[in-house]
């Protein structure tokens, strides 16, 4: 499909439930070798640049890399990142120790995944890194008028057959991959985002029981109505610690 | 329904389809009188919370407060907050200079619709409080584990007929606000979110030309398929300029 084709063309018919979507949106981290047509990065964007900020100033911009020499150096900087941040996180929350030293344990599965990913981090289909345009000097909620978008843009990927996942791997290699794409001083790169078409498949996550994170009246305390849905599987999850096996 | 009934009872069917509710969700700031049933708030939060975060940690938390005595206390002291802050950025960024000045000018009319809503702002039906619990120093990218969860809450708002407004209401007023529902000192509050009924409407929402906002391997340089879907509607927004009128 040409430009011009999709300046007539509307935005895909959905397929999924907007709730649906919400509570089985999954992190992915595995690509078929597929790569993502015009007319669905059209469509994510788009839904992405659709999220609040404040006062709706849209201070957010997306640098999106597929094959051009310039994605291939990008994505070969962020990869690099990558392993980097991963070999100093595999060893720093002892991925490897207690429970992760045995093939079939939760956090050796885990480890498996993330390292996997990691080394394959050049040939996901699309990188996508959504920044944000600073207005005032840095605040706790400036993340609020970029990471929304993000989450727009996953959903986004989901509803048209792909999937992605929010990471900061770029930051040990932000200075280089700044130079790179001539990203502007006063402009934050606020994550490191993959897409493409799933090698797995979406479908529930797990988390927290949830009154274990909504409260009420009382902080700690869970409002009545706070219980799961049937079959919701849980887990504490975060990164294993010293005092876990 | 009870508590009881929520443990057995699935969340609600979707009617909405997740892109159309990705590109149609707007910040609903005009409530009608009706409270929010315990079974959307269930399903609200349950979808909040499956919003993805840092190594699956989960650090965000939702303090929900409806009609008890500390929610209305809280609901006060956050109403108290957006009037004062509303005061200062209506007069700081000039919303009534320039064009504002004339009734039906998009500025005079921002102007009102964020009095009206200051102004009634203990009527909001329900006020939701997410929090980060910080298991680092504060950082740049620590918003990516509770914004994208504040998005999923409003989704789903509106995947239930509902709808709903992020804002940074609480922050003149989080001292006493912290007290009130003793917020532990690891923790910051992210944001305020007003939900309820619309009294308006939701629908397609306005941002910059897509080809504004998303670039390819050249920073400021559009991909050819950054092109809006037919008919949509554009603003630059942001507050408004002493330069602009």
């Amino acid at each position: 499909m040409t430009s011009i084709d999709l300046a007539s063309e509307p935005l895909p018919a959905d397929t999924i439930g907007l709730l649906e979507g919400l509570t089985t949106t999954r992190s992915i981290r595995r690509y078929t070798g597929d790569a993502v047509p015009d007319a669905a990065l059209r469509a994510m964007l788009f839904a992405a640049s659709r999220a609040p900020s404040g006062s709706n100033r849209q201070p957010f911009r997306f640098v999106v890399l597929t094959d051009g020499q310039v994605a291939r150096e990008a994505k070969r900087i962020v990869a690099e990142g990558a392993r980097r941040a991963w070999g100093h996180k595999r060893a720093a929350d002892g991925y490897d120790q207690g429970s992760g030293a045995r093939d079939d344990s939760p956090k050796a599965r885990m480890a498996r995944a993330m390292q996997t990913y990691v080394d394959d981090f050049e040939h996901a289909p699309v990188l996508v890194l959504p920044c944000l345009q600073r207005y005032r000097a840095p605040w706790s909620g400036e993340g609020a008028s970029v990471y929304p978008a993000c989450q727009n843009l996953l959903l986004a990927a989901r509803a048209l057959g792909y999937g992605g996942v929010l990471s900061m791997w770029h930051e040990l290699v932000e200075r280089e991959l700044r130079a790179l794409l001539q990203v502007p001083e006063e402009v934050v790169v606020s994550a490191t985002i993959t897409i493409g078409r799933p090698a797995g498949h979406h479908g529930p996550v797990r988390r927290r029981p949830l009154a274990e994170l909504v409260y009420g009246e009382r902080w700690g305390e869970a409002p009545d109505w706070a219980i799961d849905p049937p079959d919701t599987r849980h887990t504490s999850a975060g990164p294993p610690r010293a005092t876990r096996s």
